[in-house]
């Protein structure tokens, strides 16, 4: 943070900046108590999630500070999106290694609130505090699915088909453009960073870095028709591994089927080790789903008439382990991350 | 932390040290998924709290691991034993400079069992990652109150009557006697460190300084007979405060009837400056409540039934403030700590 005028005291910065958040929210209390209360819907669960941002890991000292607001939300609620659960409150422990500035309060704030009205939920409570080390956003999410139907990670099945939405590597060109800019980038690829259309055009991508978008719009088709279903935060291969690991399953995957941006598939097709951003690199936030085959045509109807695009990238199969192939068939490995490519 | 075998990475800590914590809760999902579910008991509301706390700020590198782990979950179920909730799990989010010592999670994550245990509750989720700074440990709790009763901070009213579970200033004797020793103390009281009795005997004090006692057990006089509650986590002039701030009302509050152990009554008596101990320093987790007048001997009553004292110690009034009289009736004012006079 620059220098400027900094808020001193946990009251002032909940009092100005924090409780017009909880307003609405009845259990929140002001965000005056110690606790706050949420009262479910008959028949539902409650489903909890905690995923804590730091500066210098998760996001950094010179991101627009709304964008860090909406993001630190936004990474919580995916993972309420993948389970089919509807977003209804959450908490906010931060820390501070130094009085926060007024002013980066108030754009993280505005963040916060945009992030919040768009999934439909509220602040209802937290902590402030003072403490040696990075800022930190700790965040603990809410929300509520019918009893018994939260969408497991672990239920996938050898033939289920595997789904991911919208596109991947998106973030990490995002994350690359925001180191080196665009005009450093695009050329490399062919690409004229000034061009307003695809496939030049990059501003989605450091949209996808910044503000993710949770796929809550996918509720209906997961709850009605997926087997198994995770967000994808450290990558596709990362990621599917787990599920494939918690499911007592194997995966293989065609490259060639995986969605990307038109920027992302230029610079992929340029530079083919950047498959490893599409395949393997972090903080898309897509929803990755497993279908049973009988569900699938049903998947992907519910999925295009709530706006969601969803891909067929590849199956569920015995044994262990992904495997990626490429278009002659051919296996391929991925180191863990890709976006230090770009 | 000094040297030691090391774990490395999220997966063996979670499977190693947490799992065995999530065992016999089935929305836990044996922590192999991103999320957990709650099932709420019908007609009930799940009442959430958290509360970070930091090594260097809220414990000690060479504090036991084990009272690390009692205390974090300890000083969170604290807040729901003043609302009347039931504990029912909790996440937690584990920060590391470093890749932990193996013989410090074990004892960390023992001391954490043997606290859920006596709470009735089961790890449910969380993370852990490595980022620099002090070890933090961020744990978020879940409780129940039939709908709509959970007791609230800001409902007081003139002429309740102010209630304090236990003894006050236990804690505060407690990191005095972590800091410089019985030996180097209890002298300066006429004391003697090696008498196994009151008032020589201070080892209840240690032990609420590392391992305090939420008051579950004051859940059915609370949920029954109080207005409004808090627990005691910063002092009782600054919580009371709060809790009159918050209500619209005042309250004045006679020194004498502060309930305190032998060990700290005489300190108190010895060096009167620390009567500040008992009236303004933190961490002692007892609770605080406004009881109606005629409810008082209802109160009493289920308390004493269940085995937490509780004493009342002065009343809220009109206007606003706090105001502590001494056995002349005159008005005494406090430093905003305590301990450090130890």
């Amino acid at each position: 943070m620059t220098a400027g005028k900094r808020i001193h005291g946990e009251e002032a910065i909940i009092q100005q900046f924090l409780a017009p958040l909880a307003a609405g929210y009845a259990g929140a209390y002001a965000l005056k108590d110690d606790c706050a209360a949420i009262t479910p819907t008959p028949g539902h669960d409650v489903i909890v999630k905690t995923d804590p941002v730091a500066e210098g890991v998760h996001f950094h000292a010179d991101d627009p500070p709304e964008d860090i607001g909406w993001k630190a939300l936004a990474v919580n609620v995916s993972d309420l999106a993948a389970k089919a659960a509807r977003p209804v409150a959450y908490l906010m422990a931060l820390s501070f290694p130094e009085a926060p500035e007024a002013d980066w309060m108030r754009r993280f704030a505005d963040g916060l609130g945009d992030a919040q009205r768009a999934f439909g939920m509220h602040l209802i409570g937290g902590d402030t505090d003072r403490r040696p080390g990075p800022v930190s956003i700790t965040i603990t999410v809410f929300g509520e699915v019918p009893s018994g139907r939260m969408v497991q990670r672990a239920a996938a099945k050898p033939g289920d088909r595997l789904y991911v939405s919208g596109a991947l590597g998106s973030a990490a060109l995002g994350l690359a453009l925001r180191r080196n800019g665009a005009a450093a980038l695009l050329p490399r690829w062919g690409l004229d960073p000034r061009a307003p259309t695809a496939p030049g055009d990059w501003h989605a991508a450091l949209d996808a870095y910044l503000r993710p978008k949770p796929r809550l719009a996918l509720r209906t088709a997961l709850a009605t028709h997926a087997r198994a279903a995770m967000d994808l935060s450290d990558g596709l291969a990362k990621d599917l591994g787990r599920m494939c690991k918690a499911s007592g399953c194997g995966a293989t995957v065609d490259l060639a089927r995986l969605p990307m941006l038109p920027v992302v598939a230029r610079a992929v097709a340029a530079e083919p080790a950047l498959w490893q951003a599409a395949a393997a690199s972090g903080d898309d936030y897509e929803v990755l789903a497993a279908i049973p085959p009988s569900e699938s045509a049903g998947f992907e109807a519910a999925a295009h008439r709530d706006g969601v695009p969803v891909t067929h990238i590849g199956d569920c199969r015995d044994g262990a382990g992904v495997e990626f192939r490429d278009a002659s068939g051919a296996t391929v490995t991925f180191a863990s991350t890709g976006w230090d490519h770009f």
